[in-house]
């Protein structure tokens, strides 16, 4: 009805495939004319490839993973991909992967998760490219996956030397779950930067990067259960190993303690959620990369799809990226006594 | 291999069919060992169901939204359903949801957004049920969708109400976008009552749900470019429409203006967010119940899906759901000058 050729209409509806303007237009008249769509599924079983990809995340209670969804679907979207969007934590992830798996995805993003390692077996068997996104691979099977990471430990032992810079010796270590990569590597570069300037780590808490865990721990450094602690007895400084538990920090020194943050006490984040430049927290934290992660992660996905169209074997080695952040100075952490200047602030927003 | 029919190996992959342990145990072990997987595209071709359901968002800037999604997505995913995720807004719409058909998707939920007229038209042809979230159908195509909603005007009006019977007289509402429909039925409720009421609206200003310009809406109130203005010519309480509009209203008051809340200045929002209970903010606020809403949109979904399952027409008509959520009275409005008691206070956490 078109008049024209069918791989002139395929290519049509074909995101970023080459076809004239108006050939399009004419085509796709004719198409809402007759009620056409073409069926994706059925191209998929002769092409082999969905245009899906497979999200996997832990959570979305914190900001920072809404953000990287919002930003990767975006970015999947102008490529003509979608997002399959799976919720998992720990025991229902081995079902939910291996629905992923059925859905033939052209590839998979597991964010703020480590892979089941029969799972990995398997995406690794069907040629599935995996990107773990703010992981690094925990076991031998996951060397053949892409990882996209901040320098996780560069940005905390930034924030540490801040820290020392400012007259703080006194310095805590507020720790997410003990067992996730970016929890270890954050801890790390607080507890070297520590070592180097002939610093103890005073006091370590595990917060689980949970706010009411978190608010817990700093309750029990400050408060002996009966009465506020001495001040030369508690830390001078917190380090958060996520924004969210530093902001629950600063809410249970402020208004369950009474306690003046960054006077008495100084606190710093990681991540640069939203909420750290809302003025109520002004929170000095280290910001991730998240724009060039998205992009890296695309990247990573686009090469190993482009190697499997063109029948080339993927790569049995996965690629590493390590990102550098930027330090977000604002006004948890005290101005150095004596004739430092005011710290320069920088704020997002209003 | 397994010794049984290709209807018990069917029935092994398909979530909730019916099937004994062994069999499925037998088969699951065999289908390891060939390294089987089912194709849900070809299955879908015969059955003409994907198990997926696209989700249309607009921004996941809000804690709000995520909460939904997570919710949506475990609730899908228990019932053997995939989330497809969209984030869409305005101009972009069209291309996406044309692509979302493309998907043969069992079903559209739309969150925070509205379904340009083409794209309706389209979803009641292809019989694909569509339920809006928080949103009303808004043009004549709709009708036939269905729709699950908090009671927005009766919540404002609750919070109206508070705010007068602890003794404030000028009250101004913070609007959200002028066209949203959430955003009109919680401006209707406050008008509403401060009319029955016998008070004006002292002042009204657009924030479009924004953290900047509702920011901005509120410095205008308090202070004319040179200096504060006399508090007895500013409102004594701010009606936001959204929780976040409420914060950063709070955040302008106390960090910029240096007033305080709410001994000064009263604020309510509208959501319950996660932050609204953080004790930085303390936000008295009225809560969506965002489980009964998740099982609300779940149900209206089913049984589409069943009627088109059993050959029946679907219903023409869209059923409407409205639920009541429930006032979280906190710390963001004054007690009543005089010898009312303190208010109750409800917090989440900590």
């Amino acid at each position: 009805m078109a008049g024209v050729s069918q791989s002139a209409v395929s290519r049509c509806f074909t995101p970023g495939a080459s076809i004239a303007k108006e050939t399009r237009d004419k085509v796709l008249q004719v198409a809402a004319a007759l009620d056409y769509r073409p069926n994706v599924y059925a191209r998929n079983l002769i092409t082999g490839r969905t245009r899906i990809v497979g999200v996997v995340l832990a959570h979305l209670d914190n900001l920072f993973y809404p953000r990287f969804l919002q930003l990767l679907t975006e970015r999947l979207q102008s490529m003509g991909m979608q997002v399959l969007l799976f919720v998992a934590d720990g025991n229902r992830q081995v079902d939910l992967m291996a629905q992923l798996l059925n859905y033939r995805v052209d590839g998979i993003v597991l964010a703020a998760t480590t892979l089941h390692s029969d799972l990995a077996k398997a995406c690794n068997h069907a040629g599935i490219p995996v990107v773990l996104f703010n992981r690094v691979p925990s076991h031998a099977l996951d060397r053949a996956f892409h990882s996209v990471q901040t320098d996780q430990s560069a940005g905390m032992a930034e924030l540490t030397r801040l820290l020392i810079k400012r007259g703080h010796s006194r310095i805590a270590f507020l720790s997410g779950h003990l067992e996730s990569s970016t929890n270890q590597a954050r801890e790390l570069g607080c507890r070297a930067t520590l070592e180097k300037a002939g610093l103890p780590l005073f006091a370590f808490g595990v917060g689980n990067y949970d706010e009411v865990q978190a608010a817990s721990v700093v309750m029990g450094w400050f408060h002996d259960g009966n009465r506020l602690r001495q001040l030369a007895d508690c830390p001078d400084a917190i380090v958060a190993a996520d924004d969210r538990m530093a902001m629950a920090a600063m809410d249970m020194l402020r208004h369950k303690l009474g306690l003046r943050v960054p006077d008495q006490v100084s606190v710093v984040g990681f991540d640069d959620v939203p909420q750290a430049s809302w003025p109520a927290y002004d929170l000095t934290t280290y910001a991730q990369p998240l724009p060039q992660m998205i992009e890296a992660v695309v990247r990573l996905l686009s090469a190993q799809l482009q190697a499997r169209d063109a029948n080339q074997d993927p790569s049995t080695e996965g690629q590493s990226v390590v990102l550098k952040g930027s330090l977000c100075l604002r006004g948890s952490v005290r101005a150095r006594t004596g004739h430092d200047a005011l710290p320069t602030r920088t704020r997002k927003g209003a």
